[in-house]
């Protein structure tokens, strides 16, 4: 999917909402432990019911890697799913990944070829050789960490250079060199706040992915206040919040309220920024 | 495994060589590609002929990942297949994972509770608490990227700070107060030199995970002279060197020899520090 049709999806449809597939076997309602592959079963069911009010889903490997061979298998399922009965849906591999050269191409091809996936993450601590190899893909993405959201965020990534840069800008200005605003994103935490003004001021044109709102504590208006562009501009992840607001046998139903009313906000925020 | 077993295990087999289990369809022998499972059937026989020189084995996850659910079928019987005939090896998943708490836990489940894998690969990137989740299993490593092997190790990890301490340096500075020896380890780039001696300043007791000789063109020799303690705190990895050496129905017995040619090395180095 490229950027212009990731940005038509996001007006058409009033939202920018990303929800988070962190699917987890100890988490999910019980009646569903019957199904041949709960896993699944309890996608499938949120998939349905969040589709209307979310542009893209992100599972996160982890979740599914902690299941071994039925995780894998789960995922790819989750994957053709979406991609089957949601064609307008964009999918996020939340994997984290980056290895040397051949290495990474490995995993570009896992997730590029083997599955249909539009974008996978990518950590930039081993630099330019170990996320290049995603980009050889048209219309697929990498979404490089920038300042993530969690406090171990603080440790190195705002360090400060000798030039006074702090490590994410360094992130930011080096990597935006190895690919522009259609094949790249990146990651900034909603709790980060203010932060986002300093980071577009780096990437004024590029999507960002926002992890942090609901179980994190994040706020979505300081996000959209501080991170929105003229086009959005922002994929703001909602996970926990959404996936396990209920954990009866009501549990999509409920789902589907809860982006529903994210959506509502999100359709309020673009509005106020005169996008819609 | 501890970290006396693992010195133990060094001297007595007069090897601190790591073979890296970098295992892809594209480039095995033709021959296995009739077996039911080529990938499992490739690392058997290597494990087989090079298990008397070396002291681990590392899959490299991304291998296994590009084959989707086959790959994780593969690799979970790679470990297990270590686990039960070698139950001396030391075993290494090269992931790089590191995500936040509650997703870091989920990947410390998959390798260290679902299998029995003694150690995980992990990117610094996101800070402690995407590291710590790692560190609650007795017996079981981190082992964290400081300085890597490839060019793209200069866009980030040498980047010099403030207060004049370079990007790797700060890992492991900081890195070394979340654990101590006895559960962290650090990987350093066989390519990286002379700057083992600055890397030792910080961490002497620490074993270093060292990729880079072989295909890459690190030398066993400068990583010894400028790496090594006096209980060696080494491991050194080779994959393709060793794995590809050669393509035909002979592949495992040729990469026995280059193992024992390694090994022979590593012998000469160890009786020159008069660790055995």
């Amino acid at each position: 999917m490229n950027k212009q049709q990731l940005t038509e999806n996001i007006k058409r449809k009033k939202t920018f909402l990303c929800v988070g597939l962190d699917t987890d076997i100890k988490k999910i309602p019980e009646h569903l432990l019957n199904e041949e592959d709960p896993i699944f079963a309890f996608n499938k069911e949120i998939i349905d019911a969040t589709a209307p009010y979310c542009i893209a889903y992100k599972p996160n490997l982890a979740f599914y890697e902690s299941m071994g061979v039925k995780g894998w298998i789960a995922f790819e399922k989750t994957v053709n799913y979406i991609r089957e009965n949601y064609p307008d849906q964009f999918i996020i591999a939340d994997a984290k990944r980056g290895d040397i050269g051949n290495t990474s191409a490995m995993y570009a091809r896992t997730f590029f070829e083997e599955l249909d996936i539009d974008s996978v993450t990518v950590a930039p601590y081993m630099g330019e050789d170990s996320v290049t190899p995603f980009l050889s893909y048209e219309g697929k993405w990498v979404i490089l960490l920038a300042l993530t959201s969690n406090k171990g965020s603080h440790d190195f990534q705002l360090t400060v250079d000798e030039h006074g840069e702090r490590l994410f800008e360094k992130v930011l200005r080096t990597s935006k060199k190895w690919a522009d605003d259609n094949n790249m994103m990146y990651v900034v935490g909603a709790t980060q706040g203010k932060m986002f003004t300093d980071i577009r001021k780096i990437v004024p044109d590029h999507f960002l992915l926002v992890p942090g709102i609901g179980a994190q504590g994040g706020s979505l208006a300081d996000v959209c206040q501080y991170g929105m562009n003229k086009n959005c501009g922002l994929i703001v992840n909602s996970s926990r919040a959404i996936i396990y607001a209920d954990k009866t046998e009501n549990f999509a139903k409920v789902a589907g309220e809860e982006a529903h009313k994210v959506q509502q906000q999100m359709e309020e925020e673009l509005k106020k920024a005169e996008i819609i």
